[in-house]
């Protein structure tokens, strides 16, 4: 008897969820990433890579051995987004990092928890290299089709965007932009990205999140989307806005289950439509042998990566570290 | 600014994510228990006061500093399950464990995955002593009702189970025993629980499942919970026919809340309740502020804590233990 471990002996549909936990089941163990400490809470993890830019700048940021602490001596919110800014912005102009030339001018709130004030905010393209958690909206839109069974409307992304261009997504998805809520955020998308009128937008229910923590050349993904089904009308064709979108495709279950594995789905958004799949029965534990796993893969435990390793602010000096 | 941490800040429901969560939240970090360990697989985790009672009888059990070994000169599954029910008898009649009280002849498989085979089979009363990974199977019952809104079934147990008497619970549950598949048992125990027939179970969807891991004065109870959502028609009213049920009563999703809140729900089904509501747009982002941090507590990583501590077996020895 054995133990199946080798990606040989994984489904297809466990590959899937190990892609998008690449850092969390590889990464996080290889002890390469320091904590990122603002204001005695870790709100991130920093690469090898970027902690070698950050030398450069020990007025703002402090490399140790064990972490690396944003000045504590910044007085506020203000003054930390400035700094910061400012170390990001010669970053960018002197090409340090690929993530930087995606620069969005449009900022993420750094926190601890989701639920705690934030400590800063950040240009999204920049929280990658710091491994700041990223909180997103995700809109499944399907119908129920007479003949098909339930379908799921897909997105394909322009060829233009910045991130992940040309691949297949969720119907309508976005990230959590500092001063924006969930719900507003997932009212500006649907209606952006898919036209959706605010009358079928009543039928939105709240489903749940998925958390997972991705790694590419860009930087670190720890991930939380907000998901939310909407039952649209057999009749109702998504039509895009604000040309983020190239086309929109009705698929049947079994195809979107074949989407999300070509290399042609955004990795990041598969986790929504994995969820999905799950929770509307189309993937249960009578077709996949590594059901509960893979359930395990959509919820990894963020919070416990970033909450172990909290520090303990004494004295405005970090005191220690809980590693 | 701070971080809530502390139970006086945290809210109702995230203190019962706690409750339902005590092991995985508090006893597993103490420390204080050790692997068990059989042909080379952790299987589970024993307390301090099961070590003292298995130190009686080395010929089956090894305890060292560092684990307990199920005797790994056992031939076979056959061989495992006898010596092991052996021992557990005897406990049983020198009164050792409370848990032993309930005795089923009924029996779980002890396995290192939910997808490998099973190493040996053991009482379903005795798998808490040894931190056996639980799984079980739970329907959500519920109507659209035109006035109330989506409700919900709920069973209050019996006041003679062996556990958990006259505590409010799912509508339909039980644990995956010897010989039973998943859906076999959620048709069984819906039949038997609630007398619901074959044309109504066609309506059966999976939705999932949670994972939680849960410490009592009986034992260790590491769970998965299947779950099931089931649509019932209006006019349905679920009749007890196995004696285990001492009533039903259906529920608006805002008392579901209430109930699952109160000492009278089992603590071990509020996990797939609570699930139940997230899902469906009762317990949201916009009402529960530690709702991403409940969506991980309701899927904790039990395949880590049980895989990560997987033994290499090496001609016949055990090898070496990562903890």
């Amino acid at each position: 008897m054995s133990v199946d471990s080798g990606a040989s002996s994984m489904s297809r549909l466990l590959k899937l969820a190990h892609k998008f936990n690449c850092f969390y089941l590889s990464g996080l163990k290889s002890g390469e990433c320091r904590p990122f400490i603002v204001e005695g809470f870790q709100v991130g993890l920093i690469r090898p890579d970027v902690m070698k830019q950050l030398l450069k700048y020990p007025e703002v940021f402090r490399v140790t051995s064990g972490y690396v602490e944003l000045n504590p001596a910044f007085r506020d919110y203000e003054e930390r987004t400035a700094k910061v800014d400012y170390v990001l912005r010669e970053l960018r102009s002197d090409k340090a990092f690929i993530a930087l030339k995606g620069w969005r001018d449009e900022c993420y709130d750094v926190k601890a928890e989701f639920h705690t004030e934030s400590l800063l905010r950040m240009d999204r393209s920049a929280t990658c290299l710091f491994g700041i958690r990223n909180y997103g909206v995700d809109i499944n839109g399907y119908v129920r089709h007479p003949k098909l069974g339930l379908c799921i409307w897909l997105q394909q992304r322009s060829s233009t965007k910045q991130t992940w261009p040309d691949k297949w997504d969720n119907m309508v998805g976005g990230g959590l932009s500092v001063g924006h809520s969930i719900l507003e955020t997932a009212h500006k998308e649907a209606m952006e990205e898919a036209s959706i009128p605010a009358e079928l937008l009543k039928n939105l229910i709240s489903a749940g999140c998925v958390s997972f923590y991705f790694e590419s050349e860009r930087g670190l993904f720890p991930n939380t989307e907000f998901v939310f089904d909407l039952e649209l009308p057999l009749e109702f064709v998504p039509q895009n806005a604000d040309g983020e979108v190239q086309k929109f495709e009705l698929l049947t279950a079994a195809q979107c289950i074949e989407r999300i594995l070509t290399p042609d789905f955004k990795t990041t958004s598969a986790p929504v439509t994995l969820d999905f799949l799950i929770r509307h029965g189309f993937v249960s534990a009578e077709n996949e042998p590594y059901y509960n796993m893979i359930m395990e893969l959509l919820h990894v435990p963020l919070q416990t990566i970033y909450s172990n390793q909290r520090s303990i602010k004494e004295n405005g000096q970090v005191a220690s570290y809980n590693i």
